[in-house]
């Protein structure tokens, strides 16, 4: 018999639709709602409409904001002559925690994916050539991902842009920082041998 | 540079409140909403309140249900003398699962824990005294789980319940089915060998 109250039975199945959320684990999430304060469900709940509602892509980068431009775009003191292109809003969070990049983003909002149905235009591939049309850029960096479709994607984009004069990179390969040879599988180990630098 | 949108942000935050969810994770759950329909993220926001206004505890077992009686208990077929006293609603899902059990639910909603300042007051054990006071209980099954806390309270309670001539019993502790030997721990061993049954 199923023992479970409807309204249970149907956040359960709102959290199980979420990324990575199982039913379990959305059965566990729904009754941990039912013990939050009616103040803290109400505020959950509304902080669900107001994402959905307030934030949109910068007229800019197509970065997710609650402005006309998000905070990058709009601060004076980043270099606008170089945009690092990006598969989604969360590798600009990434990148920004490295303090080191001082240039401008490009959100793609997704990788080129034939098997999936996702073909370049229904990318922020348009927006990125208006933005590199319009003559202050100097350098793309391709930071997409380095799976199959991430390079895709960057390969798709460098054949449009090169044409036009503009340098365009791609974000090295290697074995990661703190990593050993002996867990590195063969084909970073191959990027790093391939990329070596003199010392 | 903070370069997520403050509602995102805020966003985040509320999924991060949820048990076993992190930031990461909370931050990647946050995004997906952005990806949902209109009509999705309202439905979501709704669902989570409606199960917080609509649910309540059920008038006899305490388990989670949006009528005055949960199916369980509002079940003729089920029997009303036998009550298995769990820690939560989802314990109950678990029971029905194996289609065997026809007795009646009690849940206590949480454990005794001095250590999280979890007293027996703050548990349902008063209601439980009360249904096995109306006179027609003849067996009560501790299925607290396994634990130090479990433990606790299944004692606490069958030292309330014993003295009124009542059956208390308590769920029976082995090796589980499928598990080897070697992997089982030496508490569950030592269990399995104090239970042993004759065949």
């Amino acid at each position: 018999m199923n023992a479970t109250a409807l309204p249970l039975v149907i956040l359960s199945e709102k959290f199980a639709k979420l990324p990575g959320i199982g039913m379990k684990t959305a059965q566990r999430l729904a009754y941990y709602v039912m013990t939050m304060s009616e103040e803290d469900a109400r505020s959950f709940a509304e902080a669900i409409m107001n994402a959905h509602s307030s934030v949109h892509e910068c007229s800019s980068c197509c970065n997710l904001t609650e402005n006309d431009k998000c905070p990058i775009c709009s601060d004076s003191h980043r270099d606008m002559s170089t945009i690092c292109v990006v598969e989604s809003p969360k590798d600009i969070t990434a990148f920004e925690r490295t303090n080191e990049y001082k240039g401008v983003y490009h959100v793609l909002h997704g990788l080129i994916s034939p098997m999936d149905g996702i073909s370049p235009d229904m990318l922020r591939i348009k927006e990125l050539l208006n933005r590199v049309n319009s003559g202050d850029v100097s350098e793309v960096i391709m930071a997409t991902n380095p799976t199959v479709e991430g390079e895709a994607t960057a390969m798709y984009i460098s054949r449009l842009i090169k044409p036009l004069g503009i340098k365009v990179t791609r974000l090295a390969f290697g074995l990661p920082i703190g990593g050993t040879l002996e867990f590195a599988d063969e084909v970073t180990l191959y990027k790093a041998l391939e990329n070596r630098n003199e010392l």
